[in-house]
Formats: C-alpha cells, sequence, structure tokens
C-alpha cells in the first residue's frame, strides 16, 4: 500500500510525462493565470500570513523564534507584488524545453538529436520564506518540470494559500495536467520523501547550513544545494591598492551575512605593509572583528591598531556570516592558492592584482565555482549573472556548479530518426562506416514533417 | 591518521589541481608516451595476463569462474593493439578543457566567463576486463581529471602491469604532476573508497547490473552508470511492415546480451494479425524463446505457430540480455507508451511508425534517454553516436544521461574579470543597473592579454 505522501509523489511523477511535452504558449498561459491569481487573491494570503504571525509571536514570546524568522515570514502588498513580478519574469525567459543541443548525420537517412529536456520530478524543500513557492513553481512550469513542495511549519497557513490559489490558476488552464505540484506539510513527510529516490529525480534544499547538510546526508536522492560559503580574496604583490581596499571592503562589509561574503583575507608578504594596515583601519571602523595570524597581528600591532584577535587553527575553515573577518599573511601566490583549496568550500574566490602571469595562475588553480579577478566575491549570484531567476547555489562539481538558474532544471533526450536502419549493417566485415558529420539541423524544423 | 587508500585518494585529488590547468599540447605528449609505452611493453602485458590466466583456470576447474570471464580476461597481440589504437583516438579528440561556454558583459569593464572544467577526482571500479585501464585514463587525462582505479581481482596482475607501464609514462612527460592516477588491489579498499565522498567528485562503475546497483546503494558519490536495459520496440498500426520485421529482427537478435536489445515487444492490436505470425516465425527460426501475452498467444496459436511460452507479469521487468522476447498486443499508442514509461528502464525505446502524429507523441511523451524512430534500439551507444569513447551509459536524470563521452567528466567554471568592481554600486537606492549583454567573446583570447 503507498503511503499517502507515495501517492502525491507517483501522481506529480505522472503528470510530468504530460508536462514535459506542453508548448511554450501554453505554459505561459497558465504562468500569466498564476499571476492575476495572486493579484485578485491577495486578501486570503494576508490573511492566512495573518495566522502564522500570530503563532510565530506566541513562539517568540517564549524565546522559540527568533525576529529575524518572523521578519522573513511576514507577507505584505508590496511582498506579494515581487511575486507576481517574478512570474512575470519567467513567463519573458525563453522556453529551453525542446531546444536542440546537437544535431548529428550517422549515415544517409539516419539522424541523431539532442534535445533539451525536463528532468521530471524535482523536491523543493525550504524553511520558512513562503516566496519560494511561487519563485520555484513557475521556474519548475516553464522548464517542464513537476514538483513536491515542502516549506517550513511556522509558514503552514501562508504556503497553504499560495499553494492553493497557484495549483488552481494552472489546473483551470486548459490543456494543462492535473496533479504536476504537490504539498507536504508534515515533517515526517520528509522523511518520508528522502526515501522516494525512485520517483525524486532532484531535490533543491533552501535553507540553512545544517538544513542543507542534514537533506544531503538523509537520501539518495541527488541534491542541488551548497551547506557553505568560505570565500577569499587574496591581495598579490602587485595588486592596485585602492582596488584592493574598495573589493576587500565590500567582499566583507556591504552583507556579511551571505554565503558570497568573504570570511578570510589573505595577504602577500611583499605588499601587507602598504596594503592591510589602512585596510584594517577601514574594516575596524564598520565594526568588524578582525582575527589575525601571528604576522599580520604583530604588523598591525606595530602601526599602533588595537582591539585585535589573534586567529586559531580553526578560524580558517569557519564561515562567520558576521562582521567577523580572519586575516593571514602568506608568502606566495602558491601559498594562498593551496590555502583556499585546502580551507575553502569551493564557493568564490577572488585576486586582486595587476600582474598577468599571477592572474592566469589564479584562475586556472584555485577550483571554485567562481573566480574572480579585481571584482567582489558577492557578485556571485543567479541575478547578477544574469540568470532571470534562482534556483539556487551549488557546490556539486557535477549536473551545475556556482549560481544555478533554469539550466539547473534541465537534462537533455537523444532522439533517432532512422528509415529502417539496423545495426547488423554497421557490424562485422562488411560494416558500413557511420558518417559522423555535424548538420546545423534543428530539431524543431523537422517536427512539423515527421 | 589517513588510511593507505585515503593517502592515494588524497594525492590524486591534489594532482587534480595542477592536471586541470595543463595546456594540450602538454596532455597529448603524455598520451602519446602512454601509447608507445604499451606498444614496447607488450611482453610484459601479456606475461602477467598469463599469470592471471593461469589462476583463472585454476578456479574454472573448481567452478567458480566461467569460460566467458576468462575470455574477456585475456590479452593478447590484437587486443594490446586496440588499446594503442583507443590512445590515439583521445589523442585526435579535441580538448574541451577551458572552451568558453558564454560570455556575459554585467557592466562596462565587468565581465562573466562560463569555462569548461575537468571535474577533479574520479573513481573508476570495474571488473574482468584490463582494457579498461587504457580505456578510461587517456579520457580522463584529456580531459584533466585525476582518476583512481579498482579492477576485478581476476585481473590483479594485468591491471598492475598496465597500470604501472601506463603511470611511468605519464609522470616521465616533463611538466606532467605525479600522482594523479592510483589503482586499489584489495576489495576491502572498495568499501572505504565509497566512503570518501570529501575526495571523490564522481563514480564510474563498469560491471554486471548488480554490482553497479551495489555500488550506486553503498556511496553518497554522484554515481555514473545504468544498472538494468528494458528496452522496448512499439510496431504502431501505421507501421511499414518490411521495416517494421528488420528493425525488430535486429533490435533482439543482433547481439542480445547487451543493455540496448530490446526485451518486450509491443505490438499495436490493428496491425498485428498482419505483421506478428511472419515476426514470430523470424524469431522462432532464430532460436528466439517468445513469452506472449494472451492475445499474442492466441493470435499465433491459431496461424498455427508452436513454442511460445506465456508470459507472466513479472516479464514486464525482467532483463533477459539473452534469445528471449516478451510479446504484447496493446489497444493504443497511450496503453504503450504507459507500458514503457512504468516498466522500462528509460534507457532506449522505438517506435515503428509512418503517422506523423504518432511518431510525436512517442518522441514527446516516452521519458527515455535515447527514442529511436524506425531504427533500431541498438543504435544506442557511445561509439555509434560519434562520441569517439564511451565513458559509459547513464540512466541518471542529471548531469549525463544516455550514452556519455568525454563531456561526462567535465564541468564549468565562473570566471568574474572586474577593474574593482563591487556589489555596493550595485545595490540600494542608487543602484546601477547592470547591462546583462551576451558577448562573443572566447576567454582563451583575452587569456593572453590578461
Amino acid at each position: 500500500m503507498p503511503t499517502e505522501i507515495e501517492k502525491k509523489v507517483i501522481t506529480a511523477k505522472n503528470a510530468s510525462i504530460e508536462l514535459a511535452s506542453l508548448g511554450t504558449e501554453l505554459k505561459n498561459r497558465a504562468l500569466q493565470a498564476m499571476a492575476e491569481a495572486l493579484d485578485r487573491q491577495r486578501a486570503e494570503i494576508l490573511e492566512a500570513n495573518a495566522k502564522d504571525l500570530r503563532a510565530a509571536e506566541e513562539l517568540k514570546a517564549t524565546g522559540k523564534l527568533s525576529q529575524a524568522l518572523i521578519d522573513r515570514l511576514k507577507l505584505n502588498n508590496s511582498k506579494i507584488e515581487g511575486m507576481i513580478a517574478g512570474i512575470k519574469d519567467v513567463i519573458n525567459l525563453e522556453d529551453p524545453v525542446g531546444e536542440t543541443l546537437s544535431a548529428l548525420e550517422l549515415d544517409s537517412g539516419l539522424t541523431l538529436f539532442q534535445v533539451r529536456a525536463p528532468i521530471g520530478l524535482i523536491g523543493v524543500i525550504f524553511e520558512s520564506r513562503p516566496d519560494v513557492v511561487p519563485q520555484i513553481m513557475s521556474l519548475c512550469l516553464k522548464s517542464g518540470n513537476s514538483t513536491i513542495f515542502k516549506g517550513g511549519s511556522e509558514a503552514k497557513e501562508s504556503n497553504r494559500a499560495i499553494f492553493k490559489i497557484l495549483t488552481e490558476a494552472i489546473e483551470a488552464t486548459e490543456g494543462l495536467p492535473k496533479g504536476a505540484f504537490q504539498l507536504m506539510e508534515t515533517r515526517e513527510e520528509v522523511r518520508d520523501l528522502l526515501a522516494l529516490d525512485a520517483y525524486i529525480d532532484l531535490l533543491i534544499p533552501r535553507g540553512s547550513n545544517e538544513f542543507v547538510k542534514f537533506i544531503q546526508e538523509n537520501t539518495k536522492i541527488p541534491v542541488l544545494g551548497h551547506t557553505s560559503g568560505i570565500c577569499h580574496i587574496y591581495v598579490d604583490e602587485f595588486a592596485e591598492l585602492e582596488t584592493a581596499w574598495k573589493v576587500c571592503f565590500d567582499a566583507k562589509v556591504q552583507y556579511p551575512a551571505v554565503c558570497n561574503a568573504i570570511e578570510t583575507l589573505l595577504v602577500d608578504r611583499k605588499i601587507a605593509e602598504t596594503f592591510l594596515p589602512k585596510m584594517a583601519e577601514m574594516y575596524l571602523k564598520a565594526g568588524v572583528e578582525l582575527r589575525c595570524d601571528e604576522a599580520s597581528y604583530a604588523l598591525l600591532k606595530e602601526k599602533g591598531l588595537s582591539e585585535l584577535s589573534k586567529a586559531r587553527e580553526e578560524d580558517w575553515e569557519l564561515e562567520y556570516n558576521d562582521l567577523i573577518l580572519a586575516i593571514k599573511i602568506v608568502d606566495s601566490i602558491k601559498e594562498a592558492i593551496k590555502h583556499i583549496n585546502l580551507h575553502g568550500s569551493h564557493h568564490s574566490d577572488g585576486i586582486i592584482s595587476k600582474n598577468a602571469e599571477r592572474k592566469r595562475s589564479f584562475i586556472g588553480l584555485v577550483d571554485s565555482s567562481s573566480v574572480m579577478v579585481n571584482a567582489s566575491t558577492r557578485f556571485a549570484d543567479g541575478y547578477r549573472y544574469g540568470k532571470g531567476a534562482e534556483v539556487g547555489i551549488s557546490t556539486n562539481k557535477i549536473h551545475s556548479r556556482g549560481p544555478t538558474g533554469m539550466e539547473g532544471l534541465l537534462i537533455y533526450k537523444y532522439i533517432l530518426m532512422g528509415k529502417g536502419h539496423i545495426v547488423a549493417d554497421y557490424s562485422g566485415k562488411a560494416a558500413k562506416p557511420f558518417t559522423h558529420r555535424k548538420l546545423e539541423l534543428k530539431f524543431k524544423d523537422i517536427n512539423g514533417k515527421l
């Protein structure tokens, strides 16, 4: 007997087949209906959200919930405007499904197309922000993927209201399959979900590092996500000082609570004396706690700076997500690269240098999904990278790496068009040769003339 | 204290950084050295192989090993020629590393490149065929990936000899890092290896379904492989009979022991009477055991055919890998598609039809990595698909799907080139807009002028 959650997952998986084959116009019509329904049913959403907020305030009173979480949970008209605008952005994104990635003539009359296709069924597990539902649902719909959602219990009422409004709008659109989008509400269901690797093709967890780590460690389903952002900037001997001060300040101070802010500053010994004292002053003035290695501590003390801490070995692998920065003086770019590859999280790391050879080494040898040259690590983000909408940031080494947009929800399918071709003719002593000739042909162009 | 196997893995991982940044010419020089060393040291390889064969013959005498396995294990001059030719093919493959996948101007002077990069450290676990070592080692070297190998114990001496010859050739090439390729020899090491997800980025198991399944179920490392090939052909009402007979025969009989041979033939009721009797005769003549559903059994009996079995429910999900075929008569293409998506392994499935609408439905709604139209499923293979060399066939829905060549060993890296750009300028009320202008620029072209 399938459980309730299995039933939901199987329903969504079955609907994914039909969803995968829908045309662009139909999908955009459903997206338009989603945007209009949100606009029309604001009162319902705000009412549900008020219930969540009341419960949250009670928990806050008992110390079980923070104000920051309440702020993320709280919806208002402007946040609903944001959701609607987000869906409209997705309408304007190009439809990637059916795009021909390659076409190859294997032999006369035998043509192989590689065509972009949806992955199938995506599981999205997120913490308190209810804005995730419209954002991910619109991206999944446009890319032809079924989705099963699980939100945080604090946002239960809001998620349920938004989910209901959106799925009703989709299912009322003629030609759209039923049941492609599903919502789970209990924590027990998550455990069940993690075991359903037979149906779910990809999991996208959105939340704290611990949360993502928990998901990764408890499922066989591939996970698109990242557990930590330990980012660095290395200030090379040949750095332009003004650039170094400006970029290093931005990378730590502009928004320290996020994964692409730096946690460690590496400074070449040859530039430390001219660069570091002013840099440290800028940081201290902005309220940054500095945790220095022996050499930088001694240098800054000598220059008359106080309020410094000493870094311990574990500081090189801490993600502060706060106004705290570890500082280390290194003897060479080689030492810097080694430090980054060993202690970092392969997320986003930068170099400040005017020297071509140094830039080339850093780009080539730093094993991170984003490598920045004379620019802030804070740029590593789906919106800034021009992806239209961000599915997540991945520190995986396969499928998708770094800031991931809709392309992370896609795979491909091979289509072989023949005229009675058989392998026997291409085997053995009298085997016909393959031509393997690249074609400019698009599958879309022949699809009408099958 | 790291174990022996951890030490090997860490050595290979460290070497992967340098390997990733090598130029094409250098890599080709190492490949050339590999080919020459194999050619020069044939005697050593054959001597080691003779030891394996002697041990295998002893095991065979006690019934613990099959003749088929001994055939796969046995090397001779012609198989060594094949290894050498394989390496030379890889020399001729284009170097994908460093290829620019996209270039985007974020703002004046701030350019984002997405550049192809190696994955890092690949683990290859294979059963008895020693030819896997040169094949995978050359592909991994060309794509800039470190590799750790574990072969079957029956081929221990052969693998060790080949591995030693190849790594010595690589490490004697000036500019190549030491330790990028490692060999494991004991079964205990495999267990240890499967736990090293902190270092190994991708596992490629090559062997029986049970073997691949075991790997998949016992590791958190992503696995590129497939556990089963339950492939179908659906003969539509509008099939051309000659095409149907020829292709369905080829798809089962040409080489039944492989994953892309069909296991079930689905026949539209409207064409069954004209198509099926002759088809069944062809199969029976070739020694194929036919396991028929009620309707096809009755039809074929009526036409005077004997030697038929009745299919049981479990036959729809069996991979025979042998001269056995399940046959089912279906009422519609819809039923055929549903059967394939439900019982198949999403590997390779075909339709025989002249009708455009039917072809379109089948292509759109069959969720398999290869969909064949009027062509044999047996074409689904890296060599036939023009990939030069096959890493494996994947039934995953992420990263790579279907026959996978060197592209399965690659990911990408983002390189952001700035001139002191900071995120603060693009945030808040006076935020500068991004230009997000697509560029035709290649990173290779600017790499010389950094």
